[in-house]
């Protein structure tokens, strides 16, 4: 069993199913060494966490947020035919949360989605990320995560 | 004459001239293999299409993210000096929709975007994407996409 | 002294320190000659500029961009282990302002960030864009920028 695997067994995370390409764009794409993910919302199996922060609580925000992380590294094994190990480096993740316009803890929301990365991965979890707060995501959906991840 | 030339012509596609660089910054910038270009608004010559989805109705947000997949052809043509049949692979797009904060139907709109992407290119303009809600754009435009595409 | 750090000067540009990594996440990432710089806000020593376009004027927005832009170069700078004469173009920014609903000239805004690479960096400065409004940033600041940047 791959390290990455032994890693996701003891934190206790399953990772869900990837959601199946639409139409005309794809969960991801490779380009060289770097794999770009599409933005992954904050969708589960019992349908996931929809609203806007301010009138969702901090914590709930960090949760959708860690929900898109799932997502990502789902995608993240398929694009690599199931071996997480064959991650080198998370380099950059665009975070956009669902806000009324006077929420700002946009960081600590997305912290859910980033502090995912670093305990599956460690030291090559970290990233560069931007985070914003948005008018509204598709389906009205907490969070969106992109990512970009370079892998060998 | 090229096979994406004639890809356009049967299709119908005229594309429009590129807008003209601005001030400090450039329609497009090669980094290795691949083409960045900026984020292209929902302009044509006829003025184009404004305002916020929530207020437009979606058939109009679908031809506002059409155009500015036009007007991304148009850049990239240019950044390949004038042979569309340089693409490898349309990597990355990320679609910003002008909305009222309850619109949620934004995956919908930017699909004007990323079908027009695959009918030009089959199989090599399936992309991985991003869509979320913003509160503007520049010069109250409906739609903004940018986009990453891989050349040889 | 570096051809860079001279232009600095003339220009009367004292870089500030770039922020320390918090957390989960970190400053920029290198990958492959690419340095990802993190989402940079308008942060200064003196607290710099938060709120939102439509009540702050625009010059107070092109500054507020200005100091994200300083805020990349400090970053930068310490990807380039303190020699900026190691860029070889900026590729790639995002911009996004923090607006009212009805403010619009997002690209007046960010082109306090982009002139700022043009005047620091000449051609190697002329960058691909993104610029957008959107609903609320980090900690309220007024603007925030993050960029890709190639470098030897």
């Amino acid at each position: 069993m791959s390290k990455i695997e032994m890693r996701l067994i003891e934190l206790g995370i399953t990772l869900p199913s990837p959601p199946l390409p639409v139409a005309s764009y794809v969960p991801f794409v490779r380009s060289g060494n770097q794999i770009y993910v599409s933005g992954q919302v904050s969708m589960a199996p019992d349908g996931g966490i929809k609203g806007k922060l301010g009138e969702l609580d901090i914590e709930t925000g960090k949760s959708a947020a860690r929900l898109c992380g799932l997502n990502l590294l789902a995608q993240l094994k398929m694009a690599c035919d199931g071996d997480l190990d064959r991650l080198v480096r998370v380099v950059k993740l665009n975070g956009f949360v669902n806000v009324l316009s006077d929420f700002d803890a946009i960081p600590m929301v997305i912290n859910g989605c980033s502090d995912l990365m670093v305990e599956v991965f460690g030291e090559a979890g970290k990233h560069a990320r931007s985070a914003v707060g948005v008018a509204n995501l598709p389906l009205g959906f907490a969070v969106e995560v992109d990512g970009i991840f370079e892998i060998k």
